[in-house]
């Protein structure tokens, strides 16, 4: 049992789109992420995800309109819903999500990473 | 789908010692609490608790030592470990737990509170 700091852990995270592991609790990870640009679209079949801003900003593009997070905004993409987040400057983002969720959900493809604990 | 701001939020966590849900994913509940003084020891038999400081610094008594938490850090409190909450000055704090989660875990008495939404 420790503290985790995340500033410090984000210290470790140097690729961007590239999710990294920092605590386990019941069946989910907490995985911290840089974003900038744009991802894919996708969806989860299984998994809520929860996306919250610890700097920067971050859009979140739906099908039906998009959602803009701020540093200290959080936001929960139920599973099935499609998503495409998008930074225009570099966001730092923590994740919410369970173990068994691919960052490219039912998108496999080159921007699928495996995520490492940090 | 909406954008969950933490600072907003807070304004509505109006009693200490009484967590109130912002957010649901999987089977788990997003909390915000404010805390100051001694909390009771007690433990969760089926649940991990995640406990982030968003303001303020709060102190997890552990029957092997303290954890201090400082604002932007984390813990995860395993299942079946006694702890006892403690902060000197009021702390603002985002938990995450399953749904089925009781403030006081396995001692329920006056300090027992169910968790309502904001």
């Amino acid at each position: 049992m420790q503290t985790i700091n995340l500033a410090e852990k984000f210290k470790l995270v140097t690729a961007l789109w590239s999710p990294k592991i920092i605590a386990e609790l019941n069946d989910s990870y907490v995985k911290l992420a840089r974003l900038k640009g744009e991802f894919i679209w996708h969806k989860h079949d299984q998994e809520d995800e929860l996306f919250m801003v610890i700097k920067g900003s971050l859009t979140i593009r739906l099908r039906d309109g998009d959602l803009l997070l701020k540093e200290g905004e959080l936001a929960v993409i139920p599973r099935g819903v499609e998503h495409c987040p998008q930074a225009a400057g570099e966001v730092q983002v923590l994740l919410l999500e369970p173990r068994t969720t691919v960052n490219t959900g039912d998108q496999p493809g080159e921007r699928t990473v495996a995520a490492d604990w940090i």
